[in-house]
Protein backbone atom coordinates (compact mmCIF):
# COMPACT_ATOMS: atom_id res chain seq x y z
CA UNK A 1 0.00 0.00 0.00
CA UNK A 2 1.74 3.64 -0.84
CA UNK A 3 1.19 6.06 1.17
CA UNK A 4 -1.45 8.05 -0.99
CA UNK A 5 -4.19 5.49 -0.42
CA UNK A 6 -2.98 5.17 3.39
CA UNK A 7 -4.04 9.33 3.43
CA UNK A 8 -7.19 8.20 1.57
CA UNK A 9 -8.32 5.04 3.44
CA UNK A 10 -7.86 6.86 7.12
CA UNK A 11 -9.47 9.61 5.88
CA UNK A 12 -12.31 7.89 4.65
CA UNK A 13 -12.61 5.94 7.59
CA UNK A 14 -13.33 9.06 9.98
CA UNK A 15 -16.48 9.23 9.33
CA UNK A 16 -17.70 11.43 11.65
CA UNK A 17 -15.21 14.05 10.49
CA UNK A 18 -16.31 13.78 7.09
CA UNK A 19 -19.80 14.14 7.50
CA UNK A 20 -19.44 17.57 9.60
CA UNK A 21 -17.22 19.18 6.80
CA UNK A 22 -13.76 18.35 8.98
CA UNK A 23 -10.83 17.24 7.25
CA UNK A 24 -7.22 16.85 7.71
CA UNK A 25 -5.47 18.92 4.63
CA UNK A 26 -1.44 18.68 6.03
CA UNK A 27 0.45 16.03 8.27
CA UNK A 28 3.93 15.76 8.62
CA UNK A 29 6.72 15.13 11.78
CA UNK A 30 6.26 18.57 13.44
CA UNK A 31 2.60 18.58 13.60
CA UNK A 32 -0.42 18.52 11.15
CA UNK A 33 -3.47 21.27 9.37
CA UNK A 34 -6.79 21.03 9.02
CA UNK A 35 -10.17 22.67 8.26
CA UNK A 36 -13.53 22.66 8.85
CA UNK A 37 -16.08 24.04 5.73
CA UNK A 38 -18.94 25.97 7.95
CA UNK A 39 -22.42 25.36 7.32
CA UNK A 40 -25.87 25.54 9.10
CA UNK A 41 -25.25 21.98 10.46
CA UNK A 42 -22.16 23.31 12.57
CA UNK A 43 -24.06 25.83 14.33
CA UNK A 44 -25.19 26.33 17.80
CA UNK A 45 -28.51 27.77 18.94
CA UNK A 46 -26.34 31.46 18.80
CA UNK A 47 -25.72 30.84 15.09
CA UNK A 48 -22.04 30.66 16.16
CA UNK A 49 -19.73 27.79 15.49
CA UNK A 50 -20.74 24.79 17.80
CA UNK A 51 -17.59 24.21 20.49
CA UNK A 52 -18.60 20.39 20.36
CA UNK A 53 -17.54 21.17 16.45
CA UNK A 54 -14.66 23.06 17.29
CA UNK A 55 -13.77 20.25 19.75
CA UNK A 56 -14.20 17.68 16.99
CA UNK A 57 -11.72 19.36 14.67
CA UNK A 58 -8.87 19.61 16.77
CA UNK A 59 -9.49 16.49 18.03
CA UNK A 60 -9.32 15.17 14.62
CA UNK A 61 -5.92 17.24 13.73
CA UNK A 62 -4.31 16.23 16.35
CA UNK A 63 -5.22 12.40 16.22
CA UNK A 64 -4.00 12.28 12.26
CA UNK A 65 -0.79 13.82 13.74
CA UNK A 66 -0.48 11.17 15.94
CA UNK A 67 -1.72 8.60 13.16
CA UNK A 68 0.63 9.97 10.81
CA UNK A 69 3.95 8.98 13.05
CA UNK A 70 2.56 5.61 12.51
CA UNK A 71 1.01 4.89 15.77
CA UNK A 72 -2.56 4.47 16.69
CA UNK A 73 -3.39 7.22 18.81
CA UNK A 74 -6.45 6.89 21.70
CA UNK A 75 -7.78 10.36 22.98
CA UNK A 76 -7.61 10.32 26.62
CA UNK A 77 -8.77 13.47 27.49
CA UNK A 78 -8.47 17.22 26.41
CA UNK A 79 -9.02 21.25 27.57
CA UNK A 80 -10.34 23.49 25.09
CA UNK A 81 -10.72 27.42 25.39
CA UNK A 82 -13.41 28.99 23.67
CA UNK A 83 -11.69 32.25 22.91
CA UNK A 84 -13.62 34.33 21.02
CA UNK A 85 -16.75 33.40 19.15
CA UNK A 86 -16.05 31.20 15.82
CA UNK A 87 -17.75 32.19 12.72
CA UNK A 88 -17.42 32.57 8.84
CA UNK A 89 -16.43 30.16 6.28
CA UNK A 90 -13.77 28.08 7.22
CA UNK A 91 -12.19 27.36 10.50
CA UNK A 92 -8.23 26.57 10.45
CA UNK A 93 -6.59 24.36 12.99
CA UNK A 94 -3.19 23.53 13.36
CA UNK A 95 -1.68 20.50 15.73
CA UNK A 96 1.82 20.92 17.15
CA UNK A 97 3.57 18.10 19.17
CA UNK A 98 4.53 19.21 22.97
CA UNK A 99 5.70 15.78 24.01
CA UNK A 100 5.46 12.34 21.88
CA UNK A 101 6.64 9.39 24.66
CA UNK A 102 6.59 5.73 24.23
CA UNK A 103 2.71 5.27 25.22
CA UNK A 104 1.56 8.85 25.48
CA UNK A 105 1.14 12.32 23.24
CA UNK A 106 0.34 15.53 23.96
CA UNK A 107 -0.78 18.09 21.26
CA UNK A 108 -1.54 21.62 21.51
CA UNK A 109 -4.28 22.66 19.13
CA UNK A 110 -4.63 26.83 17.52
CA UNK A 111 -7.87 27.37 15.76
CA UNK A 112 -8.08 30.24 13.53
CA UNK A 113 -10.65 32.53 11.08
CA UNK A 114 -11.19 33.63 7.99
CA UNK A 115 -9.59 36.67 9.12
CA UNK A 116 -6.44 34.65 11.00
CA UNK A 117 -8.12 35.28 14.58
CA UNK A 118 -7.60 32.47 16.84
CA UNK A 119 -10.68 31.76 17.92
CA UNK A 120 -10.29 28.52 20.24
CA UNK A 121 -7.01 27.06 21.69
CA UNK A 122 -7.21 23.45 23.04
CA UNK A 123 -4.42 20.46 24.36
CA UNK A 124 -5.20 16.57 23.49
CA UNK A 125 -3.35 13.72 25.19
CA UNK A 126 -3.49 10.52 23.16
CA UNK A 127 -2.89 6.65 24.80
CA UNK A 128 -0.10 5.04 21.91
CA UNK A 129 -1.63 1.75 21.61
CA UNK A 130 0.88 -1.10 21.15
CA UNK A 131 -1.03 -0.82 16.79
CA UNK A 132 1.22 0.44 14.37
CA UNK A 133 0.38 2.19 11.03
CA UNK A 134 1.70 2.73 7.61
CA UNK A 135 3.69 6.30 8.32
CA UNK A 136 2.37 8.61 5.67
CA UNK A 137 2.84 12.12 5.21
CA UNK A 138 2.41 15.46 3.19
CA UNK A 139 -1.05 16.97 1.21
CA UNK A 140 -4.28 15.26 2.76
CA UNK A 141 -6.58 17.45 0.58
CA UNK A 142 -5.47 16.41 -2.30
CA UNK A 143 -5.82 12.37 -2.00
CA UNK A 144 -9.22 13.89 -0.07
CA UNK A 145 -10.25 14.97 -3.45
CA UNK A 146 -8.98 12.12 -5.32
CA UNK A 147 -6.14 13.11 -6.76
CA UNK A 148 -3.11 10.94 -8.56
CA UNK A 149 -0.66 10.80 -5.74
CA UNK B 1 -45.26 31.83 23.96
CA UNK B 2 -45.85 28.92 26.26
CA UNK B 3 -43.11 27.03 27.59
CA UNK B 4 -43.06 24.22 25.68
CA UNK B 5 -42.57 26.03 21.97
CA UNK B 6 -39.76 27.32 23.69
CA UNK B 7 -37.98 23.85 24.51
CA UNK B 8 -39.55 22.98 20.54
CA UNK B 9 -37.60 26.42 19.44
CA UNK B 10 -34.72 26.22 21.58
CA UNK B 11 -33.79 22.45 20.17
CA UNK B 12 -34.48 23.40 17.10
CA UNK B 13 -31.92 26.24 16.52
CA UNK B 14 -29.23 24.25 17.34
CA UNK B 15 -28.39 22.66 14.33
CA UNK B 16 -25.14 20.96 14.91
CA UNK B 17 -26.69 19.03 17.44
CA UNK B 18 -29.52 17.46 15.39
CA UNK B 19 -27.16 16.98 12.79
CA UNK B 20 -25.12 14.43 14.80
CA UNK B 21 -28.67 12.93 16.02
CA UNK B 22 -28.23 14.42 19.65
CA UNK B 23 -31.01 15.48 22.04
CA UNK B 24 -31.97 16.78 24.78
CA UNK B 25 -34.44 14.63 26.77
CA UNK B 26 -35.23 16.51 29.99
CA UNK B 27 -34.25 19.77 31.43
CA UNK B 28 -34.51 20.62 35.51
CA UNK B 29 -33.31 23.32 38.24
CA UNK B 30 -31.28 20.42 39.07
CA UNK B 31 -29.78 19.98 35.21
CA UNK B 32 -30.35 17.90 32.45
CA UNK B 33 -29.84 15.33 30.63
CA UNK B 34 -29.65 14.25 26.59
CA UNK B 35 -28.56 11.42 24.75
CA UNK B 36 -27.12 10.74 20.99
CA UNK B 37 -28.54 8.27 18.47
CA UNK B 38 -25.13 6.60 17.37
CA UNK B 39 -24.92 6.23 13.52
CA UNK B 40 -21.87 5.33 10.56
CA UNK B 41 -21.67 9.74 10.96
CA UNK B 42 -20.64 9.07 14.95
CA UNK B 43 -17.68 7.00 14.35
CA UNK B 44 -13.92 8.10 14.35
CA UNK B 45 -11.51 5.54 12.47
CA UNK B 46 -11.24 3.11 15.33
CA UNK B 47 -15.13 2.23 14.68
CA UNK B 48 -15.92 3.91 18.16
CA UNK B 49 -17.97 7.28 19.10
CA UNK B 50 -15.79 9.85 18.22
CA UNK B 51 -14.28 11.68 20.74
CA UNK B 52 -16.10 14.93 19.43
CA UNK B 53 -19.29 13.55 19.14
CA UNK B 54 -18.87 12.71 22.70
CA UNK B 55 -17.70 16.58 23.47
CA UNK B 56 -20.79 17.92 21.48
CA UNK B 57 -23.07 15.66 23.02
CA UNK B 58 -21.83 16.96 26.93
CA UNK B 59 -21.31 20.44 25.93
CA UNK B 60 -25.10 20.51 23.99
CA UNK B 61 -26.68 19.17 27.42
CA UNK B 62 -24.66 21.31 29.94
CA UNK B 63 -25.58 24.25 27.41
CA UNK B 64 -29.04 23.32 27.67
CA UNK B 65 -29.26 22.91 31.16
CA UNK B 66 -28.04 26.63 31.45
CA UNK B 67 -30.50 27.77 28.79
CA UNK B 68 -33.41 26.30 30.94
CA UNK B 69 -32.34 28.42 33.70
CA UNK B 70 -33.30 31.84 31.92
CA UNK B 71 -29.62 32.57 30.69
CA UNK B 72 -27.85 32.63 27.64
CA UNK B 73 -24.39 31.07 28.12
CA UNK B 74 -21.49 30.96 26.61
CA UNK B 75 -19.09 27.61 26.49
CA UNK B 76 -15.51 29.24 28.17
CA UNK B 77 -13.84 26.13 28.33
CA UNK B 78 -14.08 22.37 29.02
CA UNK B 79 -12.55 19.41 30.08
CA UNK B 80 -13.45 15.99 28.59
CA UNK B 81 -11.88 12.71 29.55
CA UNK B 82 -12.45 9.12 27.50
CA UNK B 83 -12.53 6.63 30.27
CA UNK B 84 -13.66 3.59 27.93
CA UNK B 85 -14.75 2.90 24.16
CA UNK B 86 -17.69 4.36 22.94
CA UNK B 87 -19.54 2.29 21.67
CA UNK B 88 -23.35 0.84 20.93
CA UNK B 89 -26.77 2.16 19.97
CA UNK B 90 -27.20 4.93 22.51
CA UNK B 91 -25.13 7.11 24.64
CA UNK B 92 -27.09 9.09 27.50
CA UNK B 93 -25.51 11.96 29.02
CA UNK B 94 -26.07 13.29 32.60
CA UNK B 95 -25.10 17.02 33.60
CA UNK B 96 -25.27 18.38 36.98
CA UNK B 97 -24.48 22.06 38.45
CA UNK B 98 -21.56 22.67 40.35
CA UNK B 99 -21.66 26.31 40.29
CA UNK B 100 -24.10 28.77 38.97
CA UNK B 101 -23.01 32.12 39.97
CA UNK B 102 -24.25 35.52 38.47
CA UNK B 103 -21.67 35.42 35.79
CA UNK B 104 -19.73 32.02 35.49
CA UNK B 105 -21.38 28.56 35.58
CA UNK B 106 -19.71 24.75 36.18
CA UNK B 107 -21.70 21.82 35.35
CA UNK B 108 -19.58 18.27 35.40
CA UNK B 109 -21.04 15.70 32.79
CA UNK B 110 -21.21 11.70 32.87
CA UNK B 111 -21.93 9.46 29.80
CA UNK B 112 -23.25 6.34 29.87
CA UNK B 113 -23.75 3.68 27.20
CA UNK B 114 -25.89 0.78 26.64
CA UNK B 115 -25.15 -1.32 29.11
CA UNK B 116 -24.49 1.83 31.89
CA UNK B 117 -21.16 1.83 31.97
CA UNK B 118 -19.41 5.67 31.98
CA UNK B 119 -17.25 6.34 29.12
CA UNK B 120 -16.47 9.65 29.43
CA UNK B 121 -16.77 12.13 32.21
CA UNK B 122 -16.69 16.35 31.25
CA UNK B 123 -16.55 19.64 32.92
CA UNK B 124 -17.69 22.70 31.19
CA UNK B 125 -17.32 26.84 32.01
CA UNK B 126 -20.21 28.89 30.91
CA UNK B 127 -20.01 32.76 31.23
CA UNK B 128 -23.25 33.70 31.33
CA UNK B 129 -24.24 36.73 29.35
CA UNK B 130 -27.00 39.47 30.24
CA UNK B 131 -29.23 37.78 28.06
CA UNK B 132 -32.40 36.33 29.54
CA UNK B 133 -34.42 33.74 27.55
CA UNK B 134 -37.55 32.56 28.75
CA UNK B 135 -37.03 29.51 31.88
CA UNK B 136 -38.29 26.04 30.42
CA UNK B 137 -38.06 22.78 32.42
CA UNK B 138 -39.55 19.18 31.38
CA UNK B 139 -38.96 16.60 29.17
CA UNK B 140 -37.70 18.15 26.01
CA UNK B 141 -37.94 14.90 23.45
CA UNK B 142 -41.47 14.74 23.51
CA UNK B 143 -41.77 18.41 22.22
CA UNK B 144 -38.63 17.72 19.83
CA UNK B 145 -40.87 15.06 18.77
CA UNK B 146 -43.71 17.69 17.74
CA UNK B 147 -45.93 16.36 20.55
CA UNK B 148 -48.96 18.54 21.89
CA UNK B 149 -47.71 19.77 25.53
CA UNK C 1 7.12 -4.22 56.35
CA UNK C 2 4.33 -4.40 57.88
CA UNK C 3 1.28 -1.61 56.48
CA UNK C 4 1.62 0.54 58.74
CA UNK C 5 5.26 1.49 58.51
CA UNK C 6 4.59 1.68 54.59
CA UNK C 7 2.20 4.22 54.90
CA UNK C 8 4.45 6.25 57.52
CA UNK C 9 7.52 6.12 55.33
CA UNK C 10 5.28 7.24 52.25
CA UNK C 11 4.07 10.06 53.82
CA UNK C 12 7.37 11.12 54.73
CA UNK C 13 8.82 11.04 51.44
CA UNK C 14 6.08 13.89 50.25
CA UNK C 15 8.05 16.51 51.52
CA UNK C 16 5.83 19.44 49.55
CA UNK C 17 3.13 18.47 51.04
CA UNK C 18 4.40 17.68 54.81
CA UNK C 19 5.99 21.21 53.95
CA UNK C 20 2.73 22.72 53.24
CA UNK C 21 0.05 21.60 55.88
CA UNK C 22 -0.65 19.16 53.47
CA UNK C 23 -1.56 15.07 55.03
CA UNK C 24 -3.74 12.07 53.64
CA UNK C 25 -6.35 11.01 56.78
CA UNK C 26 -7.75 7.90 54.74
CA UNK C 27 -7.03 5.71 52.13
CA UNK C 28 -8.52 2.66 50.75
CA UNK C 29 -10.39 0.86 47.28
CA UNK C 30 -12.41 3.55 47.36
CA UNK C 31 -10.38 6.19 47.24
CA UNK C 32 -8.26 8.54 50.03
CA UNK C 33 -9.27 11.83 51.54
CA UNK C 34 -6.86 14.16 52.85
CA UNK C 35 -6.58 18.04 54.35
CA UNK C 36 -5.01 20.78 54.34
CA UNK C 37 -4.04 22.60 57.58
CA UNK C 38 -4.58 26.75 56.58
CA UNK C 39 -2.03 29.17 57.53
CA UNK C 40 -0.29 32.30 56.89
CA UNK C 41 1.60 30.33 54.33
CA UNK C 42 -1.50 28.86 52.54
CA UNK C 43 -2.55 32.39 51.11
CA UNK C 44 -2.61 34.14 48.19
CA UNK C 45 -2.57 37.97 47.77
CA UNK C 46 -6.02 38.37 48.41
CA UNK C 47 -5.93 36.89 51.39
CA UNK C 48 -7.22 33.45 50.40
CA UNK C 49 -5.97 29.72 50.08
CA UNK C 50 -3.74 29.98 46.96
CA UNK C 51 -5.07 28.27 43.95
CA UNK C 52 -1.90 26.53 43.48
CA UNK C 53 -1.83 24.87 47.48
CA UNK C 54 -5.49 23.74 46.71
CA UNK C 55 -3.84 21.59 43.59
CA UNK C 56 -1.47 20.68 45.57
CA UNK C 57 -4.09 19.11 48.03
CA UNK C 58 -6.01 17.46 44.92
CA UNK C 59 -2.94 16.08 43.46
CA UNK C 60 -1.39 14.45 46.74
CA UNK C 61 -4.72 12.79 47.97
CA UNK C 62 -5.51 11.99 44.41
CA UNK C 63 -1.70 10.70 44.02
CA UNK C 64 -1.65 8.80 47.20
CA UNK C 65 -4.76 6.82 46.62
CA UNK C 66 -2.67 5.93 43.65
CA UNK C 67 -0.27 4.49 45.06
CA UNK C 68 -2.11 2.76 48.09
CA UNK C 69 -3.15 0.30 45.04
CA UNK C 70 0.36 -0.77 44.83
CA UNK C 71 1.37 0.76 41.85
CA UNK C 72 3.34 4.03 41.30
CA UNK C 73 1.44 6.09 39.74
CA UNK C 74 3.02 9.91 38.10
CA UNK C 75 0.49 12.39 37.55
CA UNK C 76 -0.17 13.33 33.82
CA UNK C 77 -2.39 16.14 33.51
CA UNK C 78 -4.82 17.67 35.69
CA UNK C 79 -8.01 20.18 35.47
CA UNK C 80 -9.16 22.44 38.65
CA UNK C 81 -11.98 24.29 39.14
CA UNK C 82 -12.32 27.39 41.93
CA UNK C 83 -15.66 27.25 42.47
CA UNK C 84 -15.95 29.41 45.60
CA UNK C 85 -13.38 31.62 47.62
CA UNK C 86 -11.33 29.02 49.99
CA UNK C 87 -10.93 30.07 53.56
CA UNK C 88 -11.15 28.56 56.79
CA UNK C 89 -8.89 26.59 59.35
CA UNK C 90 -9.30 23.45 57.13
CA UNK C 91 -9.85 22.21 53.48
CA UNK C 92 -10.92 18.88 53.24
CA UNK C 93 -10.38 16.95 50.06
CA UNK C 94 -11.92 13.48 48.79
CA UNK C 95 -10.89 11.37 45.67
CA UNK C 96 -12.56 8.84 44.03
CA UNK C 97 -11.50 6.73 41.33
CA UNK C 98 -13.37 7.38 37.95
CA UNK C 99 -11.11 5.02 35.71
CA UNK C 100 -8.37 2.81 37.23
CA UNK C 101 -6.83 0.58 33.65
CA UNK C 102 -3.51 -1.41 33.14
CA UNK C 103 -1.46 1.93 32.30
CA UNK C 104 -3.95 4.72 32.91
CA UNK C 105 -5.83 6.01 36.17
CA UNK C 106 -8.48 9.04 36.46
CA UNK C 107 -9.76 10.67 40.11
CA UNK C 108 -11.77 13.11 40.70
CA UNK C 109 -11.03 15.31 43.66
CA UNK C 110 -13.94 17.35 45.80
CA UNK C 111 -12.37 20.24 48.36
CA UNK C 112 -14.81 21.74 50.87
CA UNK C 113 -14.35 24.03 53.77
CA UNK C 114 -15.30 24.09 57.48
CA UNK C 115 -18.90 24.57 56.42
CA UNK C 116 -19.06 21.44 54.07
CA UNK C 117 -18.69 23.87 51.10
CA UNK C 118 -17.34 23.25 47.97
CA UNK C 119 -14.66 25.42 47.03
CA UNK C 120 -12.97 23.07 44.12
CA UNK C 121 -13.20 20.16 42.09
CA UNK C 122 -10.12 18.43 39.96
CA UNK C 123 -9.64 15.45 37.55
CA UNK C 124 -6.31 14.27 38.06
CA UNK C 125 -4.81 11.39 35.06
CA UNK C 126 -2.18 9.21 36.19
CA UNK C 127 0.47 6.91 34.02
CA UNK C 128 0.97 3.71 36.39
CA UNK C 129 4.53 3.10 35.52
CA UNK C 130 5.65 -0.54 35.77
CA UNK C 131 7.10 -0.24 39.41
CA UNK C 132 5.18 -1.81 42.41
CA UNK C 133 4.54 -0.82 46.09
CA UNK C 134 3.50 -2.49 48.86
CA UNK C 135 -0.14 -1.86 49.21
CA UNK C 136 -1.17 0.25 52.13
CA UNK C 137 -5.02 1.22 53.27
CA UNK C 138 -5.96 2.47 56.34
CA UNK C 139 -6.10 5.64 58.54
CA UNK C 140 -2.68 7.46 57.66
CA UNK C 141 -3.26 10.21 60.24
CA UNK C 142 -2.54 7.86 62.79
CA UNK C 143 0.64 6.78 61.31
CA UNK C 144 1.64 9.94 60.42
CA UNK C 145 1.35 11.05 63.80
CA UNK C 146 3.71 7.65 64.80
CA UNK C 147 0.82 6.21 66.78
CA UNK C 148 1.41 2.37 67.10
CA UNK C 149 -0.54 0.82 64.02
CA UNK D 1 2.69 55.54 45.19
CA UNK D 2 5.22 54.45 42.59
CA UNK D 3 5.54 51.48 40.40
CA UNK D 4 8.54 50.02 41.76
CA UNK D 5 6.94 49.77 45.76
CA UNK D 6 3.42 48.35 43.91
CA UNK D 7 5.75 45.59 42.73
CA UNK D 8 7.37 44.99 46.33
CA UNK D 9 3.69 44.99 47.98
CA UNK D 10 2.07 42.98 45.05
CA UNK D 11 5.10 40.22 45.83
CA UNK D 12 5.02 40.22 49.49
CA UNK D 13 1.03 39.72 49.91
CA UNK D 14 1.64 36.18 48.51
CA UNK D 15 2.53 34.08 51.00
CA UNK D 16 2.38 30.63 49.86
CA UNK D 17 4.67 32.00 46.30
CA UNK D 18 7.12 33.23 48.25
CA UNK D 19 7.21 30.27 51.06
CA UNK D 20 7.26 27.95 48.37
CA UNK D 21 10.49 29.72 46.79
CA UNK D 22 7.99 31.11 43.90
CA UNK D 23 8.75 34.78 42.37
CA UNK D 24 8.16 36.60 39.20
CA UNK D 25 10.78 38.10 38.29
CA UNK D 26 9.14 40.00 34.69
CA UNK D 27 5.79 41.65 33.87
CA UNK D 28 4.99 43.75 31.01
CA UNK D 29 2.37 43.84 28.45
CA UNK D 30 3.17 40.40 26.81
CA UNK D 31 3.20 38.56 30.06
CA UNK D 32 5.25 37.49 32.55
CA UNK D 33 8.25 35.40 33.58
CA UNK D 34 8.54 33.49 37.40
CA UNK D 35 10.63 30.64 38.93
CA UNK D 36 10.97 28.39 41.52
CA UNK D 37 13.86 27.83 43.30
CA UNK D 38 13.46 24.15 44.05
CA UNK D 39 14.69 22.48 47.33
CA UNK D 40 13.92 19.64 49.42
CA UNK D 41 10.62 21.27 49.99
CA UNK D 42 9.35 21.01 46.75
CA UNK D 43 9.78 17.87 45.76
CA UNK D 44 6.85 14.51 45.99
CA UNK D 45 7.57 10.98 46.81
CA UNK D 46 9.67 10.25 43.77
CA UNK D 47 11.96 13.21 44.55
CA UNK D 48 11.19 15.11 41.56
CA UNK D 49 9.02 18.50 41.84
CA UNK D 50 5.70 18.67 42.93
CA UNK D 51 3.14 18.60 40.19
CA UNK D 52 1.23 21.14 42.56
CA UNK D 53 4.42 23.00 42.97
CA UNK D 54 4.79 23.54 39.68
CA UNK D 55 1.30 24.83 39.04
CA UNK D 56 1.51 26.88 41.84
CA UNK D 57 4.46 28.36 39.74
CA UNK D 58 1.98 28.96 36.63
CA UNK D 59 -1.02 29.83 38.81
CA UNK D 60 1.19 32.70 40.27
CA UNK D 61 3.30 33.85 37.04
CA UNK D 62 -0.29 33.57 35.29
CA UNK D 63 -2.06 35.46 38.07
CA UNK D 64 0.96 38.17 38.75
CA UNK D 65 0.78 38.70 34.74
CA UNK D 66 -3.21 39.65 34.90
CA UNK D 67 -2.22 42.01 38.00
CA UNK D 68 0.00 43.79 36.46
CA UNK D 69 -2.59 45.15 33.78
CA UNK D 70 -4.60 46.50 36.44
CA UNK D 71 -7.11 44.41 37.35
CA UNK D 72 -8.19 42.05 40.29
CA UNK D 73 -7.96 38.58 38.20
CA UNK D 74 -9.70 35.51 40.30
CA UNK D 75 -8.27 32.15 38.88
CA UNK D 76 -11.29 29.73 37.65
CA UNK D 77 -9.96 27.03 36.59
CA UNK D 78 -6.63 25.48 34.87
CA UNK D 79 -5.30 22.43 32.79
CA UNK D 80 -1.68 21.34 33.50
CA UNK D 81 0.36 18.85 32.23
CA UNK D 82 3.58 17.38 33.21
CA UNK D 83 5.65 16.27 30.32
CA UNK D 84 8.94 15.21 31.44
CA UNK D 85 10.02 14.42 34.97
CA UNK D 86 11.04 17.85 36.79
CA UNK D 87 14.02 18.69 38.56
CA UNK D 88 17.28 20.26 39.02
CA UNK D 89 17.99 23.82 40.79
CA UNK D 90 15.22 26.07 39.00
CA UNK D 91 12.11 25.69 37.06
CA UNK D 92 11.43 28.66 34.99
CA UNK D 93 7.87 29.19 33.84
CA UNK D 94 7.02 32.00 30.92
CA UNK D 95 3.03 32.72 30.68
CA UNK D 96 1.66 34.53 27.72
CA UNK D 97 -1.86 35.69 27.05
CA UNK D 98 -4.08 34.60 24.53
CA UNK D 99 -7.44 36.25 25.46
CA UNK D 100 -7.77 39.32 27.73
CA UNK D 101 -11.37 40.14 27.58
CA UNK D 102 -13.27 42.78 29.56
CA UNK D 103 -14.13 39.79 32.63
CA UNK D 104 -12.41 36.98 31.10
CA UNK D 105 -8.77 36.41 30.62
CA UNK D 106 -6.96 32.97 29.25
CA UNK D 107 -3.10 32.54 29.88
CA UNK D 108 -0.95 30.07 28.72
CA UNK D 109 1.99 28.64 30.99
CA UNK D 110 5.41 27.07 29.55
CA UNK D 111 7.52 25.50 32.49
CA UNK D 112 11.04 24.62 31.57
CA UNK D 113 14.35 23.24 33.86
CA UNK D 114 17.65 23.75 33.94
CA UNK D 115 18.77 22.83 30.27
CA UNK D 116 15.55 24.61 28.30
CA UNK D 117 13.55 21.58 28.31
CA UNK D 118 9.92 21.78 28.67
CA UNK D 119 8.96 20.19 31.55
CA UNK D 120 5.28 21.26 31.92
CA UNK D 121 2.26 23.44 30.32
CA UNK D 122 -0.98 24.77 31.42
CA UNK D 123 -3.44 26.73 30.45
CA UNK D 124 -5.05 29.46 33.59
CA UNK D 125 -8.46 31.33 32.93
CA UNK D 126 -8.60 34.31 35.34
CA UNK D 127 -12.41 35.77 35.99
CA UNK D 128 -11.74 39.57 36.08
CA UNK D 129 -13.31 41.39 39.26
CA UNK D 130 -14.45 45.38 39.27
CA UNK D 131 -11.58 46.18 41.64
CA UNK D 132 -8.43 48.18 39.60
CA UNK D 133 -4.76 47.68 41.04
CA UNK D 134 -2.09 50.32 40.10
CA UNK D 135 -0.67 49.06 36.97
CA UNK D 136 2.76 47.83 37.49
CA UNK D 137 6.14 46.35 34.86
CA UNK D 138 9.30 45.36 35.09
CA UNK D 139 11.66 43.50 36.74
CA UNK D 140 10.14 41.91 39.76
CA UNK D 141 13.15 40.73 41.12
CA UNK D 142 15.12 43.59 41.74
CA UNK D 143 12.61 45.13 43.82
CA UNK D 144 12.04 41.52 45.53
CA UNK D 145 15.54 41.58 46.40
CA UNK D 146 14.76 45.26 48.49
CA UNK D 147 17.04 46.98 45.76
CA UNK D 148 16.04 50.68 44.74
CA UNK D 149 14.57 51.04 41.86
Amino acid sequence: MDSCSDLTAWAARNRFAAYNGIRVTRVGPDGAEGELTVTEESLNPMGLVHGGCLAALADTVCGTAVAARGRVGVTMDCRMDYLRPASGKTIKCAAVPRKVGRTVAVYSAELTDDGGKTVAIGTFSFYLTGQTLPRFEGRMDRTARGEKC
